[in-house]
This record gives structure tokens, C-alpha cells and sequence, in this order.
């Protein structure tokens, strides 16, 4: 493991305004991870994800594993050469696939998929996963979990969560590389009492930074907080925690409110490709007729590279003719609001305000946004 | 019209390099247009396009007439703005969907057309190719002509030019805006007599430029450059030469040894868009499984962005999980290649050297190429 030497830099209530240090930056929290699964931001070359100000990017190691294939990657230099960005990078460790993924058994030592593409049988395992990412040499490796799905019985999550910690322990042990960070995940389902005891096995274990996993799985806002709530105060407050596939300005907001410091979601590049675009007004859907005739850019205050160059009415008729330079331009602004929402986020947690932007995140874009 | 300063700097035998004035900048030709059908040069962000060394892009009439309709793009400010490109731009007349859409009928006004999309009826004329053109704002203009296909019988062939000369002398006396450039366009399919008839004819009523138009259609390489062979000599040596529709490394060689001077072609585009990508050893197809473990960039002497920062196994593993981040990165190479390899191409010229170039070029790509 590396140490990243989390600092913080400011409270305000449970929400953290802290910095650490990754491939050689400092990196800024709360932060948002734009997902680049099979390698690459969708659609998005990685000069314009840089410049949209995303500090870290997410790869998914099993999806990488299997196409190429870690060995491909390693040959090439490793994934920052591979995919063309300087950027760090994260991996997760599979164990959301076995969650979102087709899988033929979970046992003791770990699990066996159908790769949804041509079906072949695959097999991951704390030490599989360690051995994947340490050879695709991110900068953030994620141990091995079982993510469960929403209303799943007590009887089987107890045992998870009991295997997810052994599992997580093998990882650890299995993690040789001293130049990549490994972060832990706590699990536990939609039960506070596993949710606690996983946080403090996962304490135990020590980690250089502690992941909430098993949440954004059709629970619900309301669900989530209260999950929040009951595993929060029984992690670590001396490294950065990261909520796993979220999500929405009212998530991301009162999940930094509750204290978690990192995310990622597809929200933005997905929202791109059907053309939502989020502004500092709410989202809009520039496919609306109404955009047809609109020639003001997507979001007025945007300082990103698609604001200053192109308007709604553009965007409008690119996604109308089907032209997937749309998606591109869609893609860099909202991954370029992203970044800026969570900055000034992170700024009015710095000044003690951030109840504020909590009004205003809740005012402008609702449970739905 | 707009007096272009057309400047000739060197001859190498029937190859020219010259030089003319656009949109307050100077392009040097041989050269070769992007084409950008729908107000968007495919998967490709408007500054990568001028990155590229592109000098002129190239927009569609008839296809932006139907969507948006010209009038939003007059309102968005014209064509430049719309696109967010400061490249000169250049629309076609909608001559050529003459040729490549269903026509409902032609008469001596003009051609309706079933929109393809919609089934829509609509009309051009060289009135209202005109009317459409100068709302949309190009620097250079095509005056409206009827492409014919390969194969046409010489009674209906006859017929047309004479009626195309009678459309793009209309097409003059309707282009009123003195900050476009206008350009006529020779037809005559593929008899001699008919092509010298319409290259005197084009002169007579005397435009910023001239076209070579209804080549490319389907004879091949033989046939076109017979056609070059029976046209140029007629055609003004005080004003740029454009070939539509080509090309192809060998047919763009050709048509320069044979005086042309400008040139615009869907291949570069196109191609990358299926994995074929353009190189100084020939094409090769990136998809094909021995790029799969190749780390060298897609063309070891191109300095385009693409070859900067990815190898040739990173686009093979975006090709094959089908992320369309592949199709950018492509057309990025593709538009850079074709760029120099015309500056090359008017380097030998400009020392009389043309002839070991186009040798080079028969042996790089030859006929398939």
C-alpha cells in the first residue's frame, strides 16, 4: 500500500474539506470520479476530461480484465499509458459485478461469471481482483467484495458481509504493489447493525481509505441517508471515504453532509448520451423542441470548452440528426459541472456555509434531479 | 461575389501550388476539405478539426435546409458561429442530391426531392440553393448544378448540362453577397465534347473558382483521370481548380499532376469510423486482431494528437468494446494525415518534385489505397 497523507483542511458539521496526495498531486475533496469502465470516459478524448477539472478517473477491473486483458494493459506501460491520461486513476475491484453481473456461484473463495459477451466462464477472487489491478498499476486499488442487491434476506447478508470481510482481509494480504493505494469497502446491505460491524472490521483491516458499497441500488434517497447514518460515525476520520455509483446533486450533497468525501456515478457521461445536460438552473433536456431556437449555451455560468463555443440550439440539432459529436460536447460540459459543483461544494464547506448550498442543490434539482 | 486573390507559386509540369485569400486568411492549395454533411464534421470536436491542418470544411446545403433550416442558423449568426468553427467553410449547392437522393422530379427550374428522413417534399433551385447558402454564410458558395450518374445516356446527358449552365448562370445573377465567394460547377458525365462544352460555358459566365463535378460517381480511377484529361485544358488556369467528391491517395496524386487544386472526400471520416486508418506505409485496419498486442502508435511519423498520446492495441480494444471514443481518435489521425499528406504533396511541387511523390503514392496505396 502507499499512504496518501489525508489531510484535513476544514469541518463543517460532519462534512470534510480534506487533501491528499496521488501520483504525485494533491488531490481535493469532496471530488467526483467520472467512469471510464472499458477504459476510456465515453466518448470523451482524455485531454477534454482533464480539462473539465475531474482529479480522478474510474476503470472497472473486470470488464478491463477481460477485454484486453490485464496483460495487454501491463505490456502497454500499465492503464495511464494505455488510456492516454496522466490522470489518477481507481479501479474497483469486480464486486460490483457480482452485484450487477449474470454469476453462476459465490463460495468461500470467491465468485464465477458468464462474461456477458460471449458467455466464457470467468473467476474472480480477492486474489484475482489484486492480481488484475496491480497489473493494470492504477493508482487506487479497491479490495474484493460482494456488493448485494436491495432486499436481499438477513440470513444471506449476514454471511456476506462476514465473507466480504475475509475476502477484504485476503486482499489486503495479496497486495504487494507499495506504489498503488488499496481503499476497503464496507457492505452490509440495508442493515445498520452489519453496516456498523463491517465499518469496524474494515477498521481493523486498516486501509488507506474506506468505501461505502452496496448503497445506489434502487433503495432510494431517503434509504441511503439513513444507511449513511448508522456507518458513518463508525468509520475512520483520518482517511477519505468514498460512496460507491452515487449519483445526484441531493445525494452527493447530503452524502458530503453526512461526511464522504468521494464519489462516482455515470450519471453525467450517461445523461450526456440522451442529451441531459445539468445547469446551475437544473437539468434540462436540450432534445426539447424548445431548444430548438435557443442560442444561448448550455449553462449561462459555464466556464467549460462546449459553453463557450456552442449553444443549445447546436447541441439540439446534432442529437437531432443523430450525430454523436453531440455526445462528446454534451459529455465535457456536464463532466465540467460536475467537477464545478462539487469545487464549490468543497468551498462553502470550507467557509462553514455549506447548509446553504444544501438549500440550493435541493431548490434547483430535487429528489428527481 | 468575393475576389479570392488566387496567387499561383509554383507549376510542376501541370501541378500548380497556389495560394488565395478566405475569410481574412490564406489557404494554400493542393488541398484537401473535411466534410461535415450536417453542420459537424462526424465525432469530431470543431477545434480538433482545425488542429488537424485542415484549411476549408465543408457543410451541406440541402441537408441543413431541411434540419435546422437555414433561417435558425441566420439567426444563430451564421454557419461559423453555429458550428463554433472560425474555419472558412464551403457548402455545396445541393447539385450532388440531385445525383445521390430519390428525385420525385427535374425540370427547368429546379429538382423536388422526398426528404429522406420524413419523406418531406421539398425544392431546389438555383434561386433558392442561393437564397439558402448565402443565409447560411459560407466563404465559398457552389452555384446549383445536376450531378449525373455513371451510365446516363447521352440524349438525357446533353440535356442536363445545357440546363446546368442555364442553373448556375441563374445561380450568379441570384448571389448577391459580396463576403461569399462563388463557384461554378463543370458536368458533363463522361463525354469529352461535353465536359469542353461546360468548361468554356463555366468560364464564359466567369466565377471566383471552378468545380469538377459528376466524377467519383462509380468509373474508376481510369476512367476520372480520362475525364481531368479532356476538362482542365478548357477550364481557367487564374482560379482554383475543385474536384468534388475525391478522394483517394492515388486519385488525389492524379488529379494534382493534372492541375487541381482543392479537393473534398467522406474517406478519411469515413474510414476511421470502421478502423481504417490512413499511414505513410499504406492503410492498415486497426480492428484486425494483429493490433491487438501492437504498442506502436497508429502512424510512427505522424505527429497529430491521436499518435501522440494512444497506440495502435488502445484504439483496436475501443473498436472492439465498441466505444465510439475509437471513432474520434480515428477521424482525428485520418484528417491529420490527409492534411500533410496534401502539404507534402505541395511541397514537391513547389520544387518540381511531384513525380517521385506520386510514385511514392502508387507504391504506398496503390488502386485500392
Amino acid at each position: 500500500m502507499q499512504s496518501i497523507s489525508f489531510n484535513m483542511e476544514a469541518n463543517d458539521g460532519a462534512a470534510r474539506a480534506a487533501r491528499f496526495r496521488l501520483r504525485g498531486r494533491t488531490i481535493r475533496t469532496p471530488l467526483f470520479m467520472p467512469v471510464g469502465t472499458q477504459g476510456a470516459v465515453r466518448a470523451t478524448p482524455p485531454s477534454l476530461v482533464e480539462q473539465s477539472g475531474a482529479q480522478i478517473v474510474l476503470a472497472n477491473t473486470y470488464h478491463l480484465s477481460q477485454r484486453p486483458g490485464e496483460r495487454i494493459i501491463a505490456k502497454a506501460g500499465g492503464l495511464h499509458t494505455f488510456m492516454g491520461t496522466d490522470l489518477p486513476i481507481l479501479t474497483d475491484s469486480g464486486g460490483f459485478q457480482v452485484f450487477s453481473l449474470k454469476k453462476l456461484s459465490v463460495d468461500e473463495d470467491g465468485v464465477t461469471f458468464a462474461y456477458p459477451v460471449d458467455g466464457r466462464r470467468t473467476r474472480l477472487s480477492p486474489q484475482r481482483s489484486m492480481e488484475i489491478q496491480q497489473a493494470l498499476g492504477s493508482d487506487i486499488a479497491m479490495a474484493f467484495d460482494e456488493c448485494l442487491p436491495f432486499g436481499v434476506d438477513r440470513e444471506y447478508a449476514v454471511k456476506s458481509v462476514d465473507r466480504t470481510t475475509r475476502w477484504e482481509r485476503r486482499s489486503k494480504n495479496a497486495h504487494t504493489r507499495s506504489d498503488q493505494s488499496l481503499f476497503g469497502i464496507v457492505q452490509g446491505a440495508f442493515w445498520p447493525d452489519l453496516r456498523k460491524r463491517s465499518a469496524l472490521e474494515m477498521a481493523e483491516i486498516s486501509f488507506d481509505g474506506y468505501a461505502i458499497g452496496g448503497l445506489a441500488v434502487g433503495e432510494g434517497h431517503d434509504k441511503m441517508c439513513e444507511i449513511l447514518d448508522a456507518t458513518i460515525p463508525h468509520m475512520p476520520v483520518d482517511a477519505p471515504r468514498y460512496l460507491m455509483g452515487v449519483g445526484r446533486p441531493v445525494d452527493l450533497v447530503e452524502s458530503v453532509a453526512r461526511g464522504v468525501d468521494m464519489f462516482d456515478c455515470v450519471i453525467p457521461t450517461r445523461h450526456a448520451r440522451s442529451g441531459v445536460l445539468y445547469t446551475d438552473m437544473g437539468r434540462i433536456r436540450v432534445t426539447d423542441r424548445r431548444y430548438r431556437r435557443d442560442f444561448y449555451p448550455p449553462d449561462t455560468r459555464c466556464a467549460c470548452s462546449t459553453c463557450a463555443t456552442f449553444s443549445r440550439a447546436y447541441l439540439h440539432h446534432l442529437f437531432k440528426v443523430g450525430e454523436i459529436l453531440a455526445t462528446t460536447l454534451a459529455t465535457v460540459h456536464n463532466l465540467h459541472w460536475f467537477a464545478s459543483f462539487m469545487a464549490e461544494m468543497r468551498k462553502t464547506v470550507m467557509v462553514g456555509e455549506l447548509e446553504s448550498f444544501r438549500k440550493w442543490t435541493w431548490e434547483t434539482f430535487g429528489r428527481s434531479g
